[in-house]
Order: C-alpha cells, then sequence, then structure tokens
C-alpha cells in the first residue's frame, strides 16, 4: 500500500559525546521514510534547495522511496539545523536553524501523492497540515506528529489538524503541554475526544505508550549501550508505526496490529540511534528488523507464577 | 517464608493537589511491609517515639507484621516529613524533616529478625545497612534501596553495602548519580559488578527495569487516571518485590520467578499512589492484587504479526 508524507528536508549538523557530523542528511520525512520503507511505498513531499545533490537522493532512492514530490527551489538553500546533545541524550540544543527554502513550503502533491491509502503530517505548520490532509481524501489512515513550537504559538490549529487524523503520534512532554493536563491517561483521553482513535505517546528512552478504544499498551524502548545520535528518533518510530499499519490499510486496525505496529515503530528508533544521521536506518535489513522485534517479545514477556503458599 | 525489612517509620504530613493530610502513618519500612506482608511473614525493625500510638501499630498488626522489634524511645518523637507535590506528581518538595528519634537510630535485631530467609535494607545509612546484613547470615536473598544524600556524602559506604546484597533497587536518577553513566543499561552493568547479580531500577511513572543474568526486563507503569500520593511507591514496588521472592526463598531465582517478581513490585506501588499514606494498601486483598497483574499482563501482551506482502 502507498503511504504520503509531507515534512521536513534538511541538513543537520550534529554533536553529541561520540562524536560531530557536519551537513547530514536529515529532516522528519527523510528519518520518516526511510523507516516506513521497509514496510509500504512511500512517496515523499517535501521542498529543498538546489544544495540537494545527487548523493542524498540516492539513499532515499535505494531505499525505494518515491520523491517525484521533492520540490527543488532553484538557487535556494535547504533547510539547515545545527544542534548538540550531552551525555544525557534526551534533549537536543539548538545552535542554528536555517529554514531557508523550507520557510514558504507550500506542500504540492501530484496525484500519485493525494491517492495513497495512507498519509503522514510530520511536523510542519499546522495549517499546512490540514490543508495536505484535505488533498488525500483515499487515505483510509492518518496520522500527524507536532511539537512545542506549534503548540506554544498556534494551539487552536494544532487541534484542528489533529481533529482530522486517526492517530495523533506525540512526546510526553507535547501531550501534556498540548491538552494542560500533567496526567497522561487523562491527557491522551482528552486528545482522543477531539477525534483521533488513537494518540501514540513517544516517552523517549522510556519507550511508548498507545491510547486507543480497547485502552492501553505500553513498550519500553529497546536497551542500548550504545546510543550515539537520537536525532530522527521520533520520525523513525512514526515511520515504522505507520509503515506497518499502512501496509495493512485499508483494512480494519485490530488492536493486535496496532501493538505490533508500536512495537516496529520502536524497533525502527532503536536502530536509528545506533549511528548518526541516517547512516543505520539506510543500510538496515528486514531480518535485522524481525530480530529486534523478537527481541523485544523477549524482553518484555512475563507469566503468572502463584506463591508457595497463600499467605495474604 | 520471613522477611525482615529495616528502614524508617515515620509520620508525613503530604499536599497534594488532591489534598492534604496531617501526619498519616508512612516510612519507607512502613510502606515496605505492608505491601511484603501479602507474600510473606515481614518482621520490622525501626524505631519510634512514644507519639506511635495503638492505632499505628494496629495498622501493621492487622497485615500480620511482627512488630516485636519496633523499638520505642521513651520521651522521644518519631520522624516526621512534611512535604508537597505539585501537578506533576514525580518529584516530592520537601518542607520539614525532623529525624528525632531516627537521629540515632541503632537497629536491634531479635532472634527471630536475625533468622530470616530473606532481608530488606531501607533507605538507611549505609554503614548501617552493612551492619544489619552481617547479622543476618541466613538471609538467602537481600535487597537494598538508597537516596541521593548518601550517594552523595557517603558513596564509598554506598556502594560497600550494595556489594552485600543480591539486589540493588533504585530509581534511574540514583543508578546515574551513582555510577556517573548516563546510560542506564552501562549504569546497571557497573552496578552488577560490584556484587549484586539483580539491579531493578524504578522510574516512576514510566515504570521499573530489571537488569540481570539473563539480560533485561521492562514493564511499564499501571496506567492510572487518578494518582493522588506518590509518597511510598518506591517502597511499596520494594516490598511487592522483595516479598514475592521471599516467598520463595531460598529456592533457584529463575527469571521467571524475578519478572513475576517486578510485577507484583509494580502492582502494589499502583495501589499505593491511588490514596494518602497507607490508606489503600493497608485495605487491599489478595483478589485485588490478582487482577491488577492480569491487567499488566493484557496491556503489554503483543504477538508477531507477518506483513501481507513483504516490501523491504
Amino acid at each position: 500500500m502507498a503511504l504520503t508524507v509531507v515534512g521536513s528536508v534538511a541538513f543537520d549538523s550534529i554533536a553529541t559525546p561520540f562524536g560531530e557530523h557536519q551537513r547530514v542528511l536529515g529532516g522528519s520525512a527523510v528519518h520518516f521514510s526511510l523507516a516506513a520503507s521497509f514496510f509500504a511505498q512511500v512517496r515523499l513531499v517535501g521542498v529543498v534547495g538546489d544544495d540537494f545533490g545527487e548523493a542524498e537522493r540516492a539513499v532515499l532512492k535505494r531505499r525505494g522511496i518515491d520523491i517525484r514530490d521533492l520540490e527543488v527551489v532553484p538557487g535556494g538553500e535547504t533547510f539547515f539545523w545545527r544542534g548538540h546533545y550531552d551525555y544525557d541524550l534526551n534533549t537536543a540544543k539548538t545552535l542554528e536553524t536555517h529554514l531557508n527554502v523550507f520557510a514558504d513550503f507550500e506542500p504540492k502533491l501530484s496525484e500519485a501523492s493525494r491517492s495513497s491509502e495512507a498519509l503522514f503530517l510530520g511536523n510542519i505548520q499546522p495549517e499546512l497540515q490540514r490543508r495536505v490532509r484535505e488533498q488525500c481524501p483515499n487515505a483510509s489512515f492518518s496520522a500527524l506528529d507536532s511539537m512545542n513550537y506549534w503548540i506554544e504559538n498556534d494551539r487552536d490549529s494544532v487541534v484542528a489538524a489533529i481533529g482530522l487524523v486517526d492517530a495523533a503520534l506525540l512526546n510526553d512532554a507535547e501531550v501534556r503541554e498540548l491538552t494542560g493536563e500533567p496526567n497522561l491517561c487523562r491527557a491522551a483521553r482528552r486528545i482522543r475526544e477531539w477525534g483521533p482513535s488513537l494518540v501514540v505517546v513517544k516517552q523517549g528512552e522510556y519507550g511508548a505508550a498507545l491510547f486507543s478504544e480497547d485502552g492501553f499498551f505500553s513498550l519500553p524502548a529497546y536497551p542500548l549501550e550504545n546510543v550515539v545520535d537520537p536525532t530522527g528518533a521520533g520520525d523513525s518510530f512514526a515511520g515504522g508505526f505507520v509503515g506497518f499499519l499502512a501496509a495493512h490499510a485499508p483494512g480494519e486496525l485490530t488492536e493486535e496490529l496496532l501493538r505490533a505496529a508500536v512495537v516496529y515503530g520502536s524497533t525502527l528508533a532503536s536502530f536509528n540511534v545506533e549511528e548518526f544521521g541516517t547512516e543505520r536506518v539506510s543500510r538496515l535489513t528486514f531480518p535485522e528488523i524481525e530480530k529486534r522485534f523478537a527481541e523485544f517479545r523477549r524482553m518484555t514477556h512475563f507469566e503468572h507464577v502463584d506463591l508457595p503458599r497463600l499467605v495474604g
């Protein structure tokens, strides 16, 4: 099944305690697309400048990603972000952001992108997310991401965009900020009242939680001794999650499928952070994904054990 | 099987956004004992003043807790703590601490307490933890808790105490501070090198992780819409975890048992936070515990699902 994604395409300069990489391929739509490409035919809608070269295109094409809607602005420069992480790799510190051609991004969807069965609205202006959603009436499954900037500056529009999708994928700070509700269960319930039947809360090193019709599912993050670069982990999660569901669209999204999607999302996120930028995911194989899925099962499985003698 | 616990017995005055309670029964040994009493014969070693009355003793006795080693200092006052929590219930703000009789606490163990098959060293001075450990040579399973105060002021002694037990139960900030290692997997590995075969990392609203010989197990926290008072959640977790293992001592601690112990620990912690102080756990029933254990299974269970058609 086809999956359209709209979001940022960027060059990232990233410093972590494990090294420094200049102008690596990044952006929400890129990380998402690479992760989703293991499950679905991905169509990327984005914008770049003419500094975006064949090497970058090749990374996307090798994974079979359709980039016909990757607009090139002649004379323009691609979105550039510079950030660094301390030993606590949870929070990125932004040093420079140059929106460049992304500042005036107006997503242009080809007939193919408009006809996809699934849609992911990456973290862009919520007004643009809504317009793209309306252009994709065939998408039987749609999801979005957002960020604190839009929640703080354009909350009503974020809420309206959320009302148009099946799944909101947000991190826990965003969920709390958006709803003004510190309790995650109540916050997720409120967001589900706005429209989406699913709320996925990304919790970084702690994993992810799914709030659905059926209730609650939670999965820890894969334990890694070497987290090298967390940039794009949330987008890779979204790519695995939405990509897996897109592969099953337009069928019914059973709780079993939704839970497996969370595990695939967490799997892709865990690979993403093992190396800088897109390095790890761009050379990932499907058997590696399946192996880690199985490891997730082993590390979360438990059985009830009777007491030898009931005391209480 | 019998389980000796040494730790604080206190009166707590707690204010949360959901109310305020004055001088409720608290302290690490109390919360631990009540939780553990569902699984094992608990012997509490602690100290109180003569403001500790029959009502407080009755709460412990009703759960069958042996308090013969609860020393009373005539004319003394029981450890008193006053704290409050904001809407983000993760962190307690301490407003007053009066150690009172706890300042000169020197645990005195009866023959019965010394002969227990299991031992929990609650959060007290690490030097005292070591001395108690040495008085209990029959304990085939022993565990301890600590806190940032001891880690910052007496780190070597904390490390030495950890070296004497089978399991260290710490929260994630303590694990990182103790080892100077931000990566939780590496931090847990280092602590295991000091002696204990098990490291349990308590992660508050995110759940708990177990690092053992067999690797890694992780469980999310039980999702609650109404967390009323988090005081004692970590001690209740420890009580459920150690209590369940004590029930199986001195048998082999299989990975299956250890994982079930984490679930029982999380179950007891989840009940603890539903009401103030010891209110909820002191009237808890074993069927309620078993029901929540089953809910933990439902909310963490997932299966592998094949792709309809392999794309990657």
